[in-house]
């Protein structure tokens, strides 16, 4: 029984105390709204997870900063069409600029405010256009534009993403909301910081302090953005931030029944994010669950699960909605895991496929029938172990290959 | 200097001692050949290295026990159309079979067959189908046949791969000579066995006993087939096999000048197949060499090479023609190694594209041209250390998508 429920409609903004807007600066050659601004009325606790990616991103790196010397922020500046990525010392100078722009309109410190970028790597920012653009942003912020600060940072989305909950706490009510985006550069290998070109903002109104919001953040990445694939490749720039600003006066302490209820809503929250990112996955037609059960340890399955999440044949043929166990097999043979193939069985959904590592028989027909919907599950039962793990991945079409060769990154 | 020379259209069977043939047995829909066969007049010394899945194919388990308890071979059966691989007992059972099909039509010992299978996995091997088509192969061989036996294992292969040389040595001269096949399921992960459905069987007229013969195979492995990807997926079935019939009566000892020479010589060889097998990757447009030098270690610089290599995002970048280096600069950064992004530098061929970690300044319309070219060079200079490594790579086109979202493996 969950104890939280979904709010219609939700975003950033849906969250008491925060306010967001969206608007055109004119970084993109389309014309699209291209920046976002989140602020909370009141300074708030904040946490965030980042790139583990060498090459972090100038905004990244402001923001690790932040984490470690400022214990309040107000405000998260969020740019697309730009990822102010491989710049140098002058690009490290833009991010600060960006955050003291913001904090002049706000009337904040400079030190108060987070910043991200999503975009073309190695190109420096044109600061006339995002000086202006954070005017405009400043100016439009309001309660209701949760939604729109989403559409402001899509760069490859085709939809915007974002959701809010509220969660029953013994002392009341607790609203989390969010943004986020990312549909490329997307990649689930590293341990503690979300992947992909993505970047996603939470609010809450719980009060919080920042270890604990870090912990619950960093546990609940590694559950859901942490488990997602689109290409294997992890961005220069992801940045998933939360803010609690404590305006619900209910106070999160480490261990209490009230966190546990809370991070299990944050965690739903962060899952229908990381789910929508694979959905509106570059090209993606099929939305494909990776499950391990029975490996050696949970270090193995979740070798077992990205080797076929990323495996490019699976993919492809995953796209032809052939139910080539084959191209599975191979994968799970190449993880780099000892296993005796004697013992695997694996299912499309509910239909088995292979028993004991060889055909089960199931008509091609009937397989085919499944891997025809949009979204379907991999299981597979290693039967010698208790590791399990999962990871949700998406199909390689045409399209992908026409978003990549064609959009310039 | 090299002291080979290539012998123009060689293959299997342009070594002296050596018979080969190619026929239509009936394995594939589209009626193209697809059994080979390569005997020895006289038993041979031999020598294998195979694919590191733990989903090995039946026949590769087979050939892996010939390794182990034959000491001399006369004859490698090969079919295209059908892996035998997760086919169980009876698929074991069928491989073990072929080899003594083969070995009664030739006169010789069953455990001096090697035998090799390519196609899709999962399918008991039709044995009716393949008994005919050892008698026909059996009935074809001839010293002319090298390049037949090579257009007999294609698979998504669009121009059958062969090739030979002649090497100069102390006491004369010896022939190396080759057939290979394999533009999918190709990936250099593993250390000491080549990759990809990749089935290559090398004859010589060199005396060799069949230690030194491994020992010479699995380090130019190491520097050849080890070295390409095409998907990042490895198969099932990768066989490498080289017979050594002694018939130049010129013996290889370890360690000698001669042993030095015949090496080299062998590993051109290698290399040149692998070359092959990249430029016909399916769907490929683009040869890619990625060359890491200054890295930390020679690991740290496979990792990073290979991250490049496969990346998902290089990839369709190369294909778009773009010269893209914030997916390079991405994908080093997350290959798992620790470095000073500021110290790198990234050149297409002779061209900088990034110096110090950040855009060099070289007019994109430059570098385009570069990226036009059918084959090209990123070199990445780390300027932190004296690890080196090289991979080379394809594109993905949207002819890749296709043949393997309709292809059934």
């Amino acid at each position: 029984m969950n104890n939280f429920a979904w709010i219609e409609n939700g975003s950033v903004t849906s969250t008491p105390g925060f306010r967001a807007s969206g608007i055109t600066a004119g970084l993109k050659k389309s014309g699209n709204p291209d920046m976002a601004l989140v602020y909370s009325e009141a300074p708030a606790n904040f946490a965030g997870v980042f790139t583990s990616c060498v090459f972090a991103a100038a905004p990244v790196q402001v923001c690790r900063r932040r984490v470690r010397t400022s214990s309040k922020a107000s405000a998260f500046i969020i740019n697309s069409g730009n990822a102010n990525a491989c710049t140098g010392a002058a690009g490290l100078e833009n991010a600060e600029k960006m955050c003291e722009l913001t904090a002049a309109e706000l009337g904040i410190a400079g030190d108060a405010v987070l910043v991200a970028s999503t975009g073309r790597i190695g190109v420096q920012m044109p600061m006339d256009i995002i000086s202006k653009g954070i005017k405009l942003a400043a100016g439009a912020l309001s309660a209701e534009s949760g939604n729109q600060a989403a559409q402001a940072i899509m760069t490859t989305d085709t939809v915007p993403k974002a959701c809010a909950l509220t969660v029953e706490l013994s002392g009341g009510k607790v609203t989390i909301g969010a943004i986020c985006k990312g549909v490329g550069m997307i990649d689930p290998h590293m341990v503690t910081a979300p992947h992909a070109t993505m970047i996603c903002c939470i609010t809450t109104d719980a009060a919080c302090d920042n270890a604990l919001l870090e912990k619950l953040l960093a546990n609940n990445a590694d559950n859901s953005f942490n488990r997602i694939t689109v290409d294997g490749d992890m961005s220069t720039n992801d940045t998933c931030v939360i803010f609690a600003n404590g305006k619900s006066n209910i106070t999160l302490t480490e261990g209490s029944d009230d966190t546990a209820k809370f991070q299990a809503a944050l965690l739903a929250l962060m899952q229908n994010l990381a789910r929508k990112q694979v959905m509106d996955g570059e090209g993606a037609t099929k939305f494909v669950a990776i499950e391990i059960d029975g490996a050696p340890s949970t270090a193995a399955a979740r070798q077992l699960a990205e080797a076929v999440a990323n495996s490019l044949l699976c993919k492809t043929a995953w796209f032809g909605c052939d139910p080539n166990w084959g191209r599975i097999v191979a994968a799970l043979g190449y993880a780099g895991v000892e296993f005796d193939p004697a013992r695997v069985d694996i299912y499309y959904d509910d239909m088995i496929v292979v028993r004991q590592g060889g055909d089960a028989g199931t008509p091609e027909a009937d397989l085919a029938k499944i891997l025809k919907n949009r979204e379907f599950t991999v299981k597979v039962h290693m039967n010698q172990g208790a590791g399990e793990y999962w990871v949700w991945t998406s199909d390689v079409s045409y399209e992908y290959v026409k978003i990549n060769a064609e959009y310039h990154t």
